[in-house]
């Protein structure tokens, strides 16, 4: 079933607009025809089922059905706190982490982040990075989006990204699996650099009062580190 | 430290001339100049420190040092039985498979498996599975390299594939997590196509013994589903 996100949901009997991006999708890369039947989300949990009434190229129109059951969020709700990676890597942390049911993202700038600075400030790279997120969203079922933010430093977002905080790092700096903290409604989980954290994010981490945890000894990707952490702590706090 | 794959590491103090491809890599690519520090291992758990004797263009030479430490591997030694996928997604699932320590790979040809028949019989394919695992191995640091065998069916894989068998399965067919044997030695992980498994391939999973498992609602893509199921197990079995 096709589902499309509809920011502003209204209620069950009527016609709604698609956005420009989801009317190009509906009506010239899935070709949908009048009477085919949809799914809209809100991307807060809200999903119904709908009919195409409009299919017209520049403007594509539903009417919106009863509720429809979308994929359950996971049972924590987890923040991938996860340091920018080279070229185009980050966009697959980002869809990765969407599929598997984080409730927001936050880049992270750290000591060793090998990322041009030009390429931080822009807007244009959040823009993406959201984009990535919406697609991998309506590809597993979620109705819920989870937020990106604008990328941070490890000092900012320490002090306001939720707790527990738990932090990937090297087998010789963590705690047994034993140490992690039981289930709570949601927690951080913060992934370095291809580079690893520096000495003074180590500290920092602490300070905050994060747990420190590892994935084995063989070296994980950088680029699929995130995703192996996420699976490991959403299986531990059976939260999947 | 540039590691280096000696399928017959002689003892330490010996002479040894590497592979064309393993030359290749170390004079052009990582262009390693005489008196170089490296390190070589067997692709069966044996690793020593070595240093680069000979460099030139068709011919390199290293003489083998002390014992070097190598990446631990797994606990569970895990045979990964997936099904093969379009294009060259499952490169990929090779490639992060070897990087969180299976022991094997066995390729599987299932009822909705969508590659073209042209593609199966060909050797060049496992070939390049092999480079694509041996490439893994050299960048996370393992000294084994897992075996990948020829793509197989379900029901000849399902006959000699190392037991327990534990499927990964729609939410609907699972057992609860709680049903997941306790540790072994070894263990098959089972993972279907994009399309899942048949109704078929369910009941001669189930009649083979397999345990049905699931990774929570939404749907993961199809070439990252096998790095999740085998994360979650291995996480599960404190095995990583």
């Amino acid at each position: 079933m096709h589902r499309f996100f509809v920011p502003d949901l209204p209620h069950q009997g009527a016609l709604v607009a698609l956005s420009d991006e989801e009317t190009r999708h509906l009506t010239q890369v899935l070709r949908l025809e009048l009477g085919d039947e949809v799914q809209v989300f809100d991307g807060h949990g809200r999903q119904h089922s709908a009919r195409v009434e409009v299919a017209a190229r520049q403007r594509a129109e539903v009417r919106v059905g009863p509720v429809a059951h979308a994929a359950p969020e996971a049972r924590v709700a987890i923040t991938l706190a996860a340091a920018l990676l080279k070229g185009d890597k980050f966009d697959d942390v980002v869809r990765d982490a969407a599929m598997l049911g984080v409730a927001a993202i936050c880049p992270l700038v750290t000591a060793r982040t090998e990322v041009p600075a030009a390429r931080l400030g822009k807007v244009t790279r959040v823009d993406r990075w959201k984009r990535v997120v919406l697609s991998s969203v309506k590809q597993c079922g979620r109705a819920v989006i989870p937020d990106v933010g604008e990328p941070e430093t490890l000092a900012v977002a320490l002090a306001r990204l939720p707790r527990p905080l738990i932090a990937l790092a090297e087998p010789s700096l963590a705690a047994p699996a034993s140490a992690l903290p039981a289930t709570s409604s949601s927690a951080t989980v913060l992934v370095g650099p291809e580079g690893g954290w520096a000495p003074a994010e180590v500290d920092a981490l602490i300070e905050a009062g994060a747990i420190l945890f590892s994935l084995g000894g063989r070296t994980l990707r950088a680029d699929a580190a995130p995703l192996v952490a996420l699976t490991a702590l959403l299986w531990e706090w059976k939260a999947l």
